[in-house]
């Protein structure tokens, strides 16, 4: 695997080298690790924006126009599509895909459209990489679309650093949202089909509750009304979006808080790894384990100690 | 907190001490380790048994069935109802819900609804201890009931001993049931709605893949028809049910994978919230992160050495 020419490929403007990466990535071939700290230095720029919300509300259609702005406009935009196999996505959503297809085609835009089955380092960590390499290969604003709005969704919705959540009428009210606890993640709050006659409805529950919860010094969250069937505010969202990204650059701990998502992401994913034992493959918890069956200790009592020591005998055996 | 005097009055058969448990130690409330230890010599009789398929199949009609058939047998039986505060679920859930307090006043049945918001360490780690507690309080059998067949029902039907695969014409097919990752980890198939014309297809298919897959030595598969709705079939399914224990039971790693799957739930979460650092909390990692600040190191970086040097740095503070 020749992952240098790869990158000096990608970072030249080769979209087929950038698939491939993201594939290897994803795959966790042997190299990943070197090839992403290689492109690492060229990451940072690109601004990820996770759009989320119950089925049905609009999110392909919406961000199939937000694409089209923002390219009329000079960005250069890549998307992420989670499609988890989906049993969720009703039959809607292929015709929102093909719809996908058309602004595919547009100049700069790249889009990856993602499974969730068969991600060796997990959902989370797979689009935290796909950001990355987009984010190298020169994306300015990358788009995380998600499914549906469960644990799942805002775990990879947290790998964004703005996240939109969409409304629409009959689509799930403000409450659920706030029980699915994907509420208070967002930092805007578009109010689609605004057409239907609910919506200002729809507005008026938004804004009493986001005015509760509204903390001071923060970007304040805003409501964007659109209509994204017929192209209707998202000059508006367009807007909202580049004042959020404004705002939050000006942060000092913008840069630091993905420094250290990174870190936490990154040994997440070892852990899990390291934790995913079995009882032959470890002295000190092979022997618990034994104990355990023979009735003179419970799992309960696993120490942290126990826990330490045991990635460290991992460590040594591996190392040998 | 008397934790003692709730474990007594529990074990002598008090459902309010059971319940009161189970919300503690889903709380973690302080010494809920300890009250877990002392309960753990009580447990180990009880089979739990997950019942999992698309929202529609008739998961929770079907699992009313097995309540009541498994009490006029004789079991004491407790129900885990997963109900993840869901936009999944529909209009139908309510009404399944409601018919399932009909069975909750059956002598020896215990139910427990469990969200998935607010659980302080993780749905699975809490599925796994109500069902304990269920066992130590007395159960025979244990029905883990979830909504739908993504990634989180996936993982909790995990703790399950036994797999029910709820199937039902026209509630997706077989095909989508093996992307979701669900249909090589069930033990028996129900194919329900038998009433309905296309059940002799679903059945056709369910038998080609299943043959495709059976391995050698193992617990075949088997597939039970049953309509749920006109409780036909359901003596089957009670049958399959007791055959699958009783030779599971005769395996010789029954216990020893119990044990080891409690002592990877416990070490995961622990790891979880070792993982969960923040860059001032830990010398190693702050040192680490202000290198990749400075464009001095990369976050892929991060070796295993450090993660192990990290929870060791962390347990001497926790430990001060």
């Amino acid at each position: 695997m020749d992952w240098q020419a790869l990158i000096d490929q990608m970072t030249n403007g080769a979209t087929n080298a950038l698939a491939r990466l993201i594939i290897l990535v994803e795959d966790r071939a042997p190299g990943w690790r070197e090839a992403m700290q290689r492109l690492y230095p060229h990451t940072g720029n690109a601004v990820a924006i996770g759009i989320t919300g119950y089925p049905g509300a609009g999110k392909s259609t919406l961000t199939g126009r937000l694409v089209e702005a923002l390219v009329e406009s000079g960005k250069r935009v890549g998307v992420v599509a989670i499609d988890p196999s989906s049993h969720l996505s009703g039959g809607a959503f292929l015709g929102d895909r093909i719809r996908m297809n058309a602004v595919s085609n547009l100049e700069g835009v790249y889009i990856r459209s993602m499974g969730s089955r068969g991600i060796v380092g997990g959902m989370r960590a797979a689009v935290r990489d796909v950001i990355k390499l987009m984010d190298a290969f020169g994306k300015d604003l990358i788009l995380v679309e998600t499914i549906g709005v469960g644990q799942d969704e805002v775990d990879i919705t947290r790998t964004a650093q703005i996240v939109l959540l969409v409304c629409a009428p009959g689509q799930g009210d403000a409450i659920q949202y706030l029980k699915a606890g994907v509420m208070e993640m967002a930092d805007i709050y578009v109010a689609n089909k605004s057409d239907l006659p609910e919506a200002e409805q729809m507005v008026e529950n938004l804004r009493s509750i986001l005015f509760q919860d509204e903390a001071g010094g923060m970007v304040g969250p805003s409501i964007v009304r659109t209509n994204a069937l017929k192209g209707e505010g998202i000059a508006d969202l367009v807007d909202a979006v580049e004042k959020c990204v404004a705002a939050k650059r000006l942060r000092d701990d913008w840069r630091r808080q993905r420094v250290i998502d990174d870190v936490k992401s990154l040994m997440k994913e070892r852990l899990e790894v390291l934790a995913n034992i079995n009882g032959s493959e470890n002295q000190e918890l092979c022997g618990f384990i034994e104990d355990i069956l023979a009735g003179e200790a419970t799992p309960y009592a696993l120490t942290d100690e126990m826990i330490v020591g045991t990635l460290e005998q991992l460590l040594t055996q591996h190392q040998r």
